[in-house]
């Protein structure tokens, strides 16, 4: 089993800040995130994930810490305080240029000794654009075409440098080879970059590539890149069947069942009891302000739903090709909200929290039990573990669920390799040149 | 005396690598370049500097070690490690985003406490363009006046956030006060950029703005902004000049002299005897091979000087406005060809070693002697250290030569504040709104 830990100032739940156990000062701490980090490292977590956005909508400020670090910044600190786990930054192909992205996971992964991993995103919130000079996000359909180009630049990139290139004789005069690093000459449709890239090869070869998207333009780079997919899925059968699907895109492009690691959400609140964690539950639901979550929804679909009251009906959505944001969200959405008459705040409280994600909320073998029902049964290759609380939540899914799932011979007790390729079972990726 | 040392992979003489005291598996060794920052911190250096391109002839590789690790990321890195030292990233401002730059920077303040800094370039080399999908750079000008815009967009974004908009109150459910985080609404002639930022404001303010260019475009950005400032002087005389033009323009800026510190590049070698020194520069000058020299002049002039032989006549330069490279850089050139008869080979043996820097090697009290003589003489508020050796450049110089200056009540001996912006005696930025 492969586990990812997201860490998220303050919990992933948007009440958990307001928690009685949340202590307020740790959230911006950088100490108390490298020491977390650590903490994630000692239980043998696999890597760590940082997710990100490029905007932020001043009123949301009052509802709770969506604001953080910068991750490729916040990564390499933590490089710098641990030796094995996998560290992963969310970079949007959309707003960078794929000469700067290339370069700055190359020296993460050189400075982390080949951890990094790049989570892949596309940015589906319009707002983003004004933020770049644009007056709308570019379509959907577009955002994903450039993603695929942009990757396939930065990969060049990293391979412009072979693995040997380095020659360092002195007598000679001669520092590198010039014969093993390479100009790329990239012309595409949206990115012409000729390389080479400024720094030599990274340890792993290429930094690990992670995806998430889940529409068909999503789910068709997945399959050509992604070694590593968190995946939004509320029920087992859910789970069961995009894992299928994306085990066969991989193989229908070309690449092993095994080379990618499909990784549903897993919001996660461990109790001493179950009435305990089940009581953790309930309080955090009362501190996540319904106004926030209308917030969220609109950013997600991609329009306004602050104009509606919460109890008219939900309003009707969109077809989906008229919707440039998040499309799989919106198609999950439509089946719920197509067949079933609910108001938005009927819609908001059974169906939004979590965004579809998986939740339990339990003791460590209740939440042991279901990670292994999914792994066991074709669902998930492992988990993305988002602790809903702030202070303690992480730390009691390490000292608590990772020691059953240990027991258990589900996970494993100590990293085998130096680089997170290698400990995920994939190779370094070598070159022919 | 303000006191910056310079990271350089392997000493910034160009063939310091093949020097006999270079150890060449500290060149891309991230655990010797945290150790040399502890190091540096010790002496209580002021700041920490990595200069930065965003390109590589990939023939230049086979001459020394060009190509390192990426300024943000190793300086997150070395943050981590490091309590009180300035940690300054060099970042162009034409092959970047405003909103993505800002935030870099924001979170690396924040990762450090209080030590970032943002050395602004505008990237004089051609090649680069073609990298970012340009055919050509953009012209000196427009590139100065992109630098100036894009500088106030970072500004604005920094500002966004006031010093006390974080609330945390868990009962009113108020996180971060609306009234205090402000859209920036920029539209200008290069970039539009909506705003906020989505980090918190940086402990700092404003990290520390940081220039070098000495054209005439490059010496109004630094009198607008800089806080600090590289320049490159060969001579005392020279370097008052300067010193004296840049306090006038600042004060014009409606700044006082004392905002800006005007630190001249040093390029450093310590011996125990003046021989052993001179013996140390002399081999160096062996092992730099000249054909790297030619590939530097023609980046840097932006022409070719490869096609001419190295004992014909040094070339006819073009006129200035003609030059879209480093202007200043040019200028300097043609006051030495203009009035010299001097052939490829006679100017780069006696001119071009070091660019034009001021280059001293001696004895540590003859080291100190010199920048004394232009710290008291009006010709600089301190130094740019660029230690020529690899292995123990660095390491001579802390040792040896900062104790000196202490002694003389030259240089601190200790960090009085936890920012970099009050060790240097500014202060941290505050907002009007």
């Amino acid at each position: 089993m492969v586990l990812n830990l997201v860490l998220q100032n303050g919990g992933s739940h948007r009440g958990a800040w307001r928690h009685s156990s949340a202590k307020l000062d740790e959230i911006h701490d950088i100490k108390y995130i490298l020491k977390l980090a650590q903490k994630a490292e000692a239980s043998r977590i696999d890597s760590l994930f940082i997710a990100d956005g490029l905007s932020i909508e001043a009123k949301a400020v009052q509802h709770g810490p969506i604001f953080g670090f910068e991750p490729l910044t916040l990564l390499s600190s933590i490089a710098t305080v641990t030796e094995r786990i996998g560290l992963i930054a969310t970079v949007s192909t959309t707003f960078n240029e794929p000469y700067n992205v290339a370069r700055q996971f190359a020296s993460l992964d050189h400075i982390s000794g080949g951890r990094a991993g790049w989570n892949i995103v596309t940015t589906g919130v319009e707002r983003t654009a004004f933020n770049f000079g644009l007056d709308h996000l570019p379509p959907h359909t577009e955002r994903y075409e450039r993603a695929k180009e942009f990757t396939e630049v930065v990969q060049k990139l990293w391979d412009s440098w072979e693995q040997d290139a380095l020659v360092q004789d002195k007598a000679a005069g001669i520092y590198a080879d010039v014969g093993k690093v390479h100009d790329i000459h990239h012309q595409g449709t949206y990115y012409s970059v000729r390389g080479a890239l400024n720094i030599m090869r990274p340890p792993q070869g290429r930094p690990l590539l992670v995806q998430a998207g889940a529409s068909d333009e999503g789910k068709a780079l997945a399959a050509q890149f992604a070694e590593m997919i968190f995946t939004v899925q509320p029920t087992l059968e859910d789970a069961q069947l995009f894992y299928q699907d994306i085990k066969s895109r991989t193989v229908s492009a070309g690449r092993t069942p095994e080379s990618v690691h499909i990784l549903p959400g897993l919001l996660v609140i461990v109790g001493n009891t179950e009435e305990e964690a089940l009581e953790k539950a309930s309080e955090l639901r009362q501190l996540g302000p319904i106004e926030r979550s209308v917030m969220s929804l609109s950013n997600l679909l991609g329009m306004d739903f602050s104009i509606y009251s919460l109890d008219d009906p939900f309003p009707k959505l969109p077809e989906p090709e008229q919707v440039n944001a998040y499309q799989s969200f919106h198609k999950m959405v439509r089946k719920i909200v197509d067949n079933r008459t609910l108001t938005l705040r009927e819609f908001l409280d059974k169906y939004w929290v979590g965004s579809g994600q998986l939740r339990v909320a339990g003791t460590a073998e209740q939440i042991a039990d279901v990670m292994e029902e999914w792994f066991v049964n074709g669902a998930a290759d492992g988990f993305n573990v988002m602790p809903q609380l702030a202070s303690g939540g992480a730390e009691d899914f390490l000292d608590r669920v990772v020691p059953v799932l240990q027991r258990r011979g589900l996970f494993p007790t100590a990293y085998e390799k130096p680089t997170l390729r290698e400990n995920l079972g994939l190779q370094p990726h070598a070159l022919a040149h």
